[in-house]
């Protein structure tokens, strides 16, 4: 029985490679896609995404372009991540998803109603659209299982000194989502910062020479730059993959359950996710959030997932 | 030609007037609802709009029911002025307008566009609604004619001793329409605090002994009472209706074109609307302020649609 | 009798007037002199101090020099108000007042522990000075009678659209100040902007041709400059030299008492003097807000000052 | 050659402890202490320094109470961990040390400046005073060889999810410290949380049976308390001594140079020193912070200097 996820996403080349694993993994299944305006403008990763599912010979997969902006803040990108088409260091297909009518977050809403089961809700962007959703049709809620998002972090951040690139873009949204009542699994980078796909692991993708992992290569390639030269990172951080992962394998997780609440305010501090690790606020735990991640395992599964795609996607 | 426009609320009892005011008028043409929490929680207002196109034989208007709270806030709402049904004072009947599949932004978005032409946006709650649709829908903003909304104010308060209630129930929604391109009129407490229906003519109104009429008088009555103990005004000031019936009757008000922007943070001063009188900021005006009214002509305005309405719904 | 008063300032034109007058007016004992950075750095508004105390002859009032910058916050200046000087427009004689070990808050808790009885405060600048003066001689406040300080406004602005220039530039000082037990008057642009010394009245005090006039006309002229540039006053809005005025006269000014707060937060609204005019929060009025002034009245009695100086100057 | 060091501090059990090691280190030279409202108010801080150095046998040292409150907010207390005294656990004689006319922030600018050389300057408490100095007496910034204070933390905190007791209790005050161009050697959780006195040494304290360490036993017996109950510390963190130790042995500490600011806004937040360990600012470091310390070798040198002390307060 495959979990059906739904995932929202600004590519970004580590939300592909949490596509691709959702496309690809046999316990999963992916029921559709919304985009977000994050790592690259709103236009670019609705069209990144579609460039990913033409690729992946998966153009069946609903796909609806949301949000521009953040909920009441100005849009900020990382182009030197992800470079100016949001997806630099390879040539994907031009885009055969057409445009649709229906906005994001009612396709969100639509498909997490009509699924027959629960869903899991996995955001790897912004959380704009999410906290729309949740708000426009506060009866999904009960349809959701669980969100497991990339983003945020404890000790660790990549935006500002506290604030992780994800929350910081649309802190609001993040604040509502974390106060919305759905139980969340916080993948940030105290993990994702470890899950490395390291330089030999880029070349053994690059040696399979499949339609996939010859496009994979290269784009990891350019993504590891800016993450080793910032950071330190040798290899490319796969974070958005790993909320899918999780999906599948929780204990791909070191997790401690706490109350998380985020910053939507101060110069130095906006869109950090507090977590209360001590209990000094007396919250209940609102999230499970990860401070660690077996890095071998979730490879593997990686690697194997690019693997199937390139057989997948010949045949 | 009767101007369309498309009614976002959350009735409360000025609320009402301003539905009535736009379905009354001949120039107006009231081709949509929405509703948000604001005034009482999403359920009650919801339900007072239906009573209301019930009163008023018009269940033909699509009604759709909005956010249950703000984007990222808790819920505030006013049972001091509106009591704890929204629409203390008077018995309305039960509504007969059925709960619809279609969420408020999408009912919003489908009337404004499928409009012949551009349509009047009357917000006179929180603006939580209409940021979602505008961040949801970016396609509506060029078939906006204008926002015409209820909220705000340059020198007066109502909620704390900088902001007035729909804008501090959601200042980020707020901050998002204020900064979001389409052209505003801020109809805030500055016009609408002498926007008043005196004692006189709530009496004259309960003398006409219409079926509207008859439950009007007595909601005038009960809203008249915290805004005399509180704020020492001499009636009801039907906030709301002012921005309706601005609608058809621009120099209703007297206004200043200036730059508004929301504050967001802060105890003391969130959700103020901080106007730029001089010019300070160097940012050209985004809004329309009105900082008087013709309350004469906008009192006459309201009582003959009142009249009307009473001829109306016996017929 | 005369009041003993103490005056901590930021020379500037205004200050400069309100020296002025308190050394003038017989009815006023000017006990000593603080300066704090403000409308020009803490080296050029203590020189400037001393200059004018020089041209007053007056060099026998304590002098001392106190804070370069606000508590928390990097200083703004206002050099298109008042020059690069502080005084742009005139050449005033140099200082011949020494730098006094002595620190600024030490003075002004020794002079006030010393006088025999209470002393008016009455600060024209930012309030660094006075918040750290409270804090480290907490022992000060019963000596105190009033603080009648020069700064915020209740509907007027100048620096941001929401915040005076004294109070913006050290938010944290003045709601210290404005918490901390001791009665205030607060002189704010309500009242200050129209505290205006008109062309004519700028051409008077230049026929007058003392020592002292001879320089202050040119001043006014310099100062009238920006002012009616900005905000459209027609002449020299001399602020400080009112709140010196409301020591002697406090019937100079339409007051209303109400509960006054600083808001220290947010970028649109920091610095703002938050006054409950309908006593929503339910605090008792900590301040004496200044409504309207009797210009008349005040412009006579700084021009007789002016005189009165001229003569004592020659003399 | 012992350092001079002038400690200011909010007594406190292990500010006590900082005290009794600035006394007894044959390499340190306490050449006075200021007191200021943070563990308990005022009034009992300034006692309690009065009968530590009485204890001491050091009633020399001089001695000035300073700030009753922060900067620019209501005082907070940590009764939980010192009790209503500030100094629970045990009886100190009462205190032979009179209250002086001189300020905090005199006494500290005077023992600064009169000092043949450089002087450590160590925090302990709140930084509402050493904030004040700086700005009241920026002379003495050239003669502060560096400011070693036990505040903040990175990765830990202990009054909210974010924020170190020390600076949330005046984060202004903070804020003006690390932005004030002294050098900074930042003592924080990270560090101080493992400076832990263990029941074992507390033990090995009372067998010691001298007029000190029978005093200082029980102390650390109550102070264990809350910080094994909230913490899950076992033992006594001693974190005030932790940063007198680090005047004379730096290398007790794990430290990394990094930018730190303090947030002083937000509900979540305020009070967090952000550090900046990416340079993600690109803003130069202004702090060494500590981020781990050789708990074997501080503890000796504490248990040390309470042998000392038995043996000096005897004679």
């Amino acid at each position: 029985m495959a979990v059906p996820i739904f995932i929202d996403c600004d590519p970004g080349h580590d939300d592909m490679m949490a596509i691709m694993l959702a496309v690809a993994h046999p316990q999963l299944e992916l029921i559709g896609i919304s985009t977000v305006a994050g790592n690259q403008t709103g236009e670019r990763t609705f069209d990144n995404a579609g460039r990913i599912l033409t690729l992946l010979n998966r153009t069946d997969i609903p796909l609806a372009r949301g949000a521009d902006a953040p909920l009441c803040r100005k849009l900020v990108t990382a182009p030197a991540f992800h470079g100016t088409s949001g997806l630099d260091g390879a040539e994907l297909p031009s885009s055969a998803v057409p445009e649709r009518a229906e906005s994001a977050i009612a396709l969100m809403a639509r498909a997490i109603l009509e699924n027959p089961g629960p869903v899991v809700l996995v955001p790897t962007g912004p959380l704009t659209n999410v906290a729309m959703a949740l708000r426009a049709h506060p009866e999904i809620a009960d349809s959701i299982e669980r969100i497991v998002l990339m983003g945020g972090g404890v000790f660790d951040s990549n935006t500002t000194p506290a604030a992780e690139f994800n929350i910081f873009v649309d802190p609001e949204a993040a604040a509502a989502v974390f106060a919305g009542g759905v139980p969340i699994t916080m993948v940030g980078l105290d993990a994702t910062n470890k899950a490395v796909l390291d330089y030999d692991q880029i070349a053994q993708i690059e040696a399979m020479g499949g339609p996939v992992s010859r496009v994979v290569a290269p784009l990891m390639r350019f993504f590891s730059g800016a993450n080793e030269e910032l950071f330190g990172i040798n290899g490319a951080p796969i974070h958005d993959a790993l909320a899918v992962a999780a999906v599948v394998a929780p204990d791909l997780l070191v997790t401690q359950d706490v109350y998380v609440a985020v910053e939507t305010q101060g110069d130095l501090t906006r869109g950090q996710t507090v977590a209360d690790l001590y209990g000094i606020t007396g919250l209940a735990p609102n999230a499970s959030v990860a401070l660690g991640v077996d890095r071998g395992r979730f490879i593997a599964m990686m690697i194997d997932a690019i693997r199937r795609l390139d057989e997948t996607v010949v045949a």
